[in-house]
């Protein structure tokens, strides 16, 4: 039980769950082609078409970094850039990887004060300037959820995509948590997609619990025109690849996939409810995925801090606590109790700002 | 058994071998910080070291092509060369990887009919031009053993590291199936790296038996300064990383790292033995780890495709077999009583060549 | 005279002053060996040095975009990052030239809201992560004058390189208008470079009354190791070098440099003063070089815009007037008279900010 | 007279030719819009679309490291690959500049014994492989001349471009000398280009009697959608662009372009033809262009540079005189004198391989 007060500290502190564990045991029997010629890569494959109800081309990388970063960089020259919100991981928390991976598109920032953007906005930015000194915009790219926990829905998808469609962009989906956003909004994963007019998907299978892996999914496949041959030379093919891929299968097959974020945003509407009833505590944005952000008093922070609690305040200056697959109820009270402990011992205001700013 | 014939092909068709299974099993408990600061990645670590008897830098990667084409743009800059062997895997095989990671750095092909490099080659190429219009040698990689199956000696890498040390030239080992190398020599892991000279290793766990991952091991360790971000940026940084490291703990501590070595190259060694008494047949290479090349008539090689046997002929033109940790006896004399019985139904004399040139 | 009216609007639609004209007349005499081995290069070079009273490494390339950006990726590698102002002209006028030269250094924007970066804000910024999914900070650039027309003075630029020393950054300075600074403060160029504890200088030519090409200076002359293979990759090795180097000989031996540019700031004092004596005008930035940044209502832009009057306003949202070498006192009357003549049209107050937000 | 003896070192050893110079002088009048929204641009690429009889969409750069290395990258995407000859500047004299600009094209070497590549050749390799581990063929480049002299003639450009169609790949065509091809041939500039095939032409500026800059001239102008925005980026767009621009009206429109090109030829032709007269001496191509490659003893090419000639030897291996516009045909006279002398002192019969194998 030693971990337990680190285990909200990151969706990706979690392990593999049993779904795609057993499922990698499966594939590891014998031998397979690599480099993907492998039955169990073909079935992972045929899975998310059917999940996505959609022919489109599927691609299964090692991480969230080099599948947000390989999908912008396939819709885009170097001198093109790419609108996205101030909070955007590719723009935060990638040390320079989209710059890399496309030889220099730049990152335009709009404006995204929750951490969601907005039609006009990208509006505003890829209209404010059409001179060669000024890279031109080409992408818009989403979090879904964002990294302030909140939830597109789909007719604000729908906006975003016509927007887009108007300016000659693509829309590319970063989601790393992307089975947390269908959990939250109850629809199919094709509502937030390709019927909304997203281009290109990574749907992030490590937050959601398997060990490594995600998928980039072109719904648009003419985009995805040698898409292969762009991950071999960057590092993201892998040889013995059906076990990047089984889990796949065992995530889709068994339903873990939409069960394990069902579980995780229960969780946090667990924290948030109890966080909503303290005294003393204000959440910084809407709870509606599997992340909380809590505005307290830096003595209840520090006070969580020795009680062992681990925790990041890099998003609006609170405590943000993430909620996995195998987030334990028991230790989500724990937490509460100590939370309310520290609070009450407070004869602070709760913060003024209960809607922060994001800045990137 | 469906999947024997062709089990030979690669050895990146086999599975995960039981120790490297059971150590991520082991792995797979509760929660674990990520990006490397659980407490497997670090034992993973000192374990290579330990390995290596030396206080190394060591990075957990995801594939070969990462792990050599980081390697190689962290010793030199974009208008710096590399020299290789013409069958080097990095130029040959890696779709321009190494190229794109360093932004644009040339490898310099030097004569090695045999895929060895040499001392006097290595000079010829590296002094060979000094103006500006050429891109300035920084570093020579050599593979160990090569892609032909042969294996440096101790005293033929110290050879290399000499004339490396002399032209100012950093020495880079692609160790793809280092541990073969180990096996075959009987020496230890310093022997032919860090004591002979070696600056960086590519250590290679997929072909030794794990499911992903390579090792980049710095011995000179101020090469290795900020290397971490640069795995970040590239895509190579694994939020979870203990399914990374952990399998490498598996491989270590139970000796299979060099037990899989050896029976592989046992395994090459019984192919080659019933190769060469059989009249028709023979041997483009000598077999020295776990490969082994065949020159035999086309008909010879028509007849094993349809009798189901799966190989490649990318190198010297002949049918290469590769033998992995899991490779069958019992499916090596079925090959070798398929080769005897068609050699046997060939009247046409051996090919002429016996030692093939590679040509890149 | 039919271009007077669009000669202030960049200090770039000037042609080649006479002394660089006659210096390439000079040049242009029989064979000379190619790519910087002819007389002319090394006069050039040395007549640098003998300005900057130093030792430095001198390279000359073809513009702007490429004298920043390779200096900058020589400064730093791919994961690395670079501290500037929100307004410098690498942030927002070079369609992602310096993160494409260096592979992806990202720029990290500091909050500069007149143009100038403080020691304070670089500390905040380079200080604010630690972490490996943040590029590590390594460069500093400053533009001087800056893009809104300021001059940072010898103790302004010596406390920040003190603060970069302290944190282990490199400092580099954008001169583009380098001889307008030195022009302004009256010092030695020496007094606000090497002397202040600048690493790299890019010294503009093209603005200072030169038809192409800007010198590349380093100060830390190890920083400049294999800098000539740098440019030849990143095609800025002029093959007749000689009509690239040969300018400076005549801007730097006849005086020219610091004449054109003493000229140029005059004529922008001169605007200065009519502006400030104007109601209804104001200045936006203090005039300290060649730019005038004039707050004015709209109907008054329009008018001189009608008037034919050629400007830019993407600084600070109000016209901005440069002076190049050629500049006419008489074209600067006449646009005087159109000012207060616009301006006695309007009974609209002054508007209200003095000194805007630069934002990027 | 002291420059005489190094003049045919190269053909960009010559200073500006007249016409040049006196385009550059009528363009230096007064104030031009600067980043080639000048007059003099629009009038030299309207030229150029004349002499070509296409509507072209065309490009002013510095240099042909940059307009080869430029064009190519818009052919392909990192992981595609590009055709050349061994003997190809591109592949032997950029200093991987093309690797640079295209983030990791590779260059796949051709056989081509004499330089010049063949249809078949170019079947060859680019059929070769199609795993996703090869970088994907997509372009070819062909030097007219080739860097040994030699020229395409119409009929074999368009057999190359046949099979370019027929394999889905691009035509490039590295121009550095496009003048003396057109000169040599006594064709259309239109004959070996678009009506031959040819998709993109570097059309080289400096070596034809400019003093700076390349032209990239898009056939197929679909393919130069956004190639300002490269240009930009890379550090190619001027900022006073008619000085990149004017010559080129200079060179057009008096007709110089040509008239140098036929100058040098002739030059060549007049060494050639005295070279082929002595005993003891062979050229080692044939004399096409403005290049004469000659074979002879070591002693009379020690004789030589002792004499003072200056000259190089990397292709081929023997001496190579450069003609330029500016070539002095009494000095022509004079290095046949010392040819002749030198030679005559020899004893030793000619070299035995009249036509030398290229070597990469």
């Amino acid at each position: 039980m030693t971990d337990r007060p680190q285990q909200f500290a990151s969706d990706n502190y979690a392990g593999i769950c049993p779904e795609a564990w057993a499922a990698l045991a499966r594939a590891n029997q014998g031998s397979q082609p690599a480099y993907g010629e492998d039955i169990w890569t073909t079935r992972a494959a045929d899975g998310l078409r059917s999940l996505f109800g959609a022919d489109c081309e599927v691609f299964f990388v090692f991480n969230g970094t080099a599948a947000n970063s390989l999908a912008l960089a396939s819709l885009c020259q170097s001198y093109h850039s790419v609108i996205c919100a101030a909070a955007a991981h590719v723009e935060t928390d990638e040390c320079g990887a989209p710059e890399f991976f496309s030889n220099g598109s730049k990152l335009l920032v709009a404006p995204a004060p929750d951490g969601k953007l907005t039609p006009q906005a990208i509006r505003d930015l890829a209209t404010s300037r059409s001179d060669i000194h000024f890279p031109k915009p080409r992408v818009v790219t989403i979090t879904q959820p964002t990294e302030t926990g909140l939830v597109y829905s789909i007719e604000e998808i729908r906006a975003i995509a016509t927007v887009c469609r108007s300016l000659g962009l693509k829309l590319h989906m970063d989601g790393a948590r992307f089975a947390h956003a269908c959990a939250a909004l109850g629809c199919e994963p094709a509502d937030i997609t390709w019927r909304a007019g997203v281009d290109v998907l990574c749907f992030g299978g490590t937050k959601n619990g398997m060990g490594v892996g995600e998928a980039v999914i072109y719904f648009d496949t003419a985009l995805a025109e040698d898409f292969a041959y762009r991950c071999k030379q960057a590092g993201q093919l892998a040889s013995k690849m059906r076990f990047l891929s089984a889990p796949w299968i065992g995530m889709l097959e068994s339903g873990a996939w939409l069960r394990n974020a069902l579980h995780a945003n229960a969780c946090a509407q667990k924290l948030a409810a109890a966080v909503a009833a303290t005294e003393g505590l204000d959440l910084i944005f809407a709870v509606e995925a599997n992340a909380v952000f809590i505005a307290a008093p830096d003595a209840v922070l520090d006070g969580l801090r020795a009680r062992g609690w681990r925790f990041y305040t890099f998003i609006g200056g609170g405590a943000r606590f993430m909620f996995a697959w195998d987030a334990d109820p028991a230790v989500i009270d724990a937490l509460t109790g100590d939370l309310q402990d520290l609070a009450a011992g407070q004869n602070l205001p709760a913060p003024a700002a209960k809607l922060a700013a994001v800045s990137g």
